[in-house]
């Protein structure tokens, strides 16, 4: 019997994809799921594919002792299983059957990043703790996901040759091939465990306020423009193939020429409009409020699908205060949407930013040295978030390896400098014809916020100490001095505190 | 010897204070610190306050010991030291010195919620937990604060005269009045344990985005309209005296027209602007991304105080994007002033309104029960956020209990309907001038939003369906139904999830 290169554990869409994915490229794959139907599934699909002579073969394992029976050592086995507790159920499982020190057991999952540092932690010395998130959603993991990795180092060279073969591939520019042509994958090692599901996890964030960015100037589009869904759509596949090319630009068109096959109606106007999240572009808001490093459009994502979950306060506020703005016929319909392509993608740069910038934070408190330029190369293609632009922030790191903040980057002040205009007056249409775009001026006003040398926040410490003396710095003196203004007394006098 | 009715563990700014505003009111108070230098000072003033027949007598403990030696029974000891786990070593010391089962002892301070949850269920049986939240910085301690008390219900009875006596009080009006006249005190009893801390914390929430609101209107009459500190100042007294009535106004009018005792120069100029902040803004804007109850605009005063404190990257990036708006002499001083007035009230409308549906969530969630018409007459005065309007919300809640969001209440409607233009305008001008107004714009695209009937989430929700078969509700069927659309097929059809 030959043996398995890898085993997969939890055959649901992203596991069954994955093995799929390593099958097409010649990987020996063994798979179980306690839901026989899943394995069952797999092994029919995985039949069809083993007619080619190039393509690996499956093991459909009916027990975790077969399944470790048929691994190659040191055993590679990929969990993808939902985050939480069950992760460690499986790994306690395997131990209790027989795992070897370095054996290697890889968690695929959207798994929160502190959770995956506590497994390393807890698991060092009985096997190989490791993680890879996988983005790109079912069609990703089928046909070429992104995949960030960390963990134990020793565990990269073994796991290094499969994901890098059956992850997206791009060209010399930055564009993506077809997975089995050359090219340079969109996998790797990104530092020690908990490093691959933060990055994932910030991945997340970004990416509920790229879909966010978008569903506003639909919005927009619709309510104030008066525009059919598919002539946004035929815009926005018109953007796609400028600056804004992305992914999500590019399905959204896609979606929005869609017909319902039920009514007949644009289906994007049959779809109920309450939407639910899964984590982690929440975790994503939380980090950054708590790191200090400001990721406000990605928060506003975040409290925008909240809100659309309040639809019964939202019918009852539409009858209290009916439509303020929108419809206008005063505005020049080409301008507008030009300013529109301007905000949009003004506003995803500065959403890349905020990623980034958090993801500097996290890396310098937890001493994990991510390297930017590869965390924006792995995002090129596979992924959700995969963007035309992301090439230029790739470039970006690799010519300036301490770049503080991606908007200081030479190519993003040009960017932004010419598309500013148009930014701030859809900002300021928003606001006027009562069309909200939370995402849209929350990223200008992260940006005019960074640009002011002063913000107000000296009034604000002067609150501070008036009310619960709480002491202010000064600009005349270093910054450690602190004083105390003796508010209540008849002359005011400064003291140091 | 006569006996003490209260003795307040820890003598700091706020503790001293509590302890003063006590005796003022003709307690019996017994005080301890670690810190001796801090206990002599108490004694030092309280021996002044003695020389009144009508005043309570001070009893300086040199250990927790005499402390509980010297007061009445059951013994009531309200400890003021530092959030976090110091509350425990202190009350486990008093456990060990003895303590009855009767004995209640009181937390004022800044604790978060879920530990003052977590202690009542720890201490019980051996003591009353209790907790009382103070807001109104030094000057409200002193002469009376606003109090939130949670816990024990039978502590309250022992608790209530103390409290209301030295709370600060308001006339029929809802007008603060002398804390020693007749009046109705802002001292309330709210709820089970953890209750009172979490309206505290959503207090201070409110506080922090109440503050950036304020900034950002004094930061766009700086930057944009070129007006002078004391100017503004003056401005915001005026407004002090209309719809815009509130401490934090009053103090940021004074503020502004105050020197520096040390340069001449307006104050405000010499205060540095990097903000600090102290947790409970921050929990305020994590537990409402938890619990889906968006309140957008108090994480952007959490966020601006964070960028406030990356200034090295601000000044960078000043230089790259030079103020590209601002010291404009086309815009008509006064009306921009008086649609700037508008912004801020609508604005601060919409803050309290996030802050009391927040509420409504959690107590829906843990069983508080809380009565909001309560919680608003409590911050009527003594607390930092009070204002004129918290009569109105009030009323809005004394009107109808079941109100599910304070914006569908009449007055509201009305209020905000009227100072719609000014604030839509104000917005746009922030954009268009390049003056960042995260807060006042938040606020605005949080209202746009609730407005709206129909959200863009259905095209989130269809890009979801799209990239990762999440599935989608539909408006025509009922709402836990669930589908899927086979987008990569080359005839679309939709399955039932």
């Amino acid at each position: 019997m030959h043996q398995s290169n890898i085993a997969m554990i939890g055959l649901g869409v992203m596991g069954k994809s994955l093995a799929l994915n390593l099958l097409d490229h010649g990987f020996n794959v063994t798979g179980y799921d306690i839901n026989q139907q899943n394995r069952l599934q797999l092994e029919r699909e995985a039949n069809t594919l083993a007619e080619h002579e190039s393509k690996g073969r499956f093991f459909s394992a009916e027990n975790l002792s077969q399944l470790l029976g048929s691994l190659e050592k040191p055993r590679v086995i990929a969990l993808s299983v939902p985050a939480g507790s069950i992760v460690e159920s499986v790994v306690d499982e395997l131990l209790s059957v027989g795992l070897s020190h370095d054996d290697i057991v890889i968690d695929t999952g959207n798994s929160l990043w502190t959770d995956t540092e506590a497994r390393e932690k807890k698991y060092a010395g009985q096997l190989r703790f490791f993680s890879t998130a996988v983005s790109g959603g079912e069609v990703g993991a089928r046909f070429g996901p992104a995949l960030m990795a960390s963990g134990d180092e020793s565990a990269w060279q073994y796991v290094q040759p499969m994901w890098q073969a059956i992850a997206a591939k791009v060209d010399e520019h930055g564009l993506p091939v077809d997975p089995f042509e050359k090219g340079e994958p969109c996998a790797a090692y990104l530092g020690p465990a908990g490093a691959g599901h933060y990055v994932k996890m910030v991945h997340n964030g970004i990416e509920y306020a790229d879909m966010q960015l978008i569903c506003e100037a639909y919005h927009f589009m619709s309510q104030v423009l008066s525009m059919s869904a598919v002539d946004i759509g035929r815009v926005f596949e018109r953007w796609n193939r400028g600056v804004l090319n992305s992914y999500l630009m590019e399905i959204s068109a896609d979606i929005l020429q869609t017909c319902d096959p039920v009514t007949g109606q644009p289906f994007v106007e049959v779809v109920l409009d309450k939407a639910g999240q899964k984590g982690t572009g929440l975790w994503t808001a939380v980090n950054s409020l708590h790191q200090g490093a400001a990721a406000p459009t990605i928060a506003q994502a975040v409290f925008a699908r909240a809100i659309s979950a309040q639809k019964s306060v939202r019918t009852q506020l539409s009858k209290q205060f009916p439509f303020a703005g929108g419809k206008s016929h005063c505005l020049e319909h080409q301008q507008v949407l030009d300013e529109l392509e301007d905000a949009l993608y003004c506003a995803k740069l500065v959403v890349y930013a905020q990623g980034f910038d958090l993801m500097r934070n996290m890396s310098d408190q937890e001493g994990w040295q991510l390297e930017f330029a590869t965390i924006a190369k792995v995002w090129r293609a596979g992924c959700i978030i995969r963007a035309g632009f992301l090439q230029m922030i790739s470039q970006a790191f690799d010519t300036d390896k301490t770049l503080n903040h991606l908007l200081l980057a030479d190519d993003f002040v040009e960017s932004l400098q010419s598309r500013m205009k148009g930014w701030r007056a859809t900002t300021a249409n928003s606001a006027l014809y009562a069309s909200p775009m939370p995402g849209i001026a929350s990223a200008l006003h992260y940006f005019d916020s960074l640009r002011c040398e002063t913000l107000p926040a000296n009034l604000l410490q002067a609150q501070r100490d008036y009310f619960g003396s709480h002491t202010y710095a000064r600009v005349d003196v270093p910054e450690n001095e602190s004083f105390h203004l003796t508010w209540s007394g008849t002359v005011r006098e400064q003291v140091k505190a």
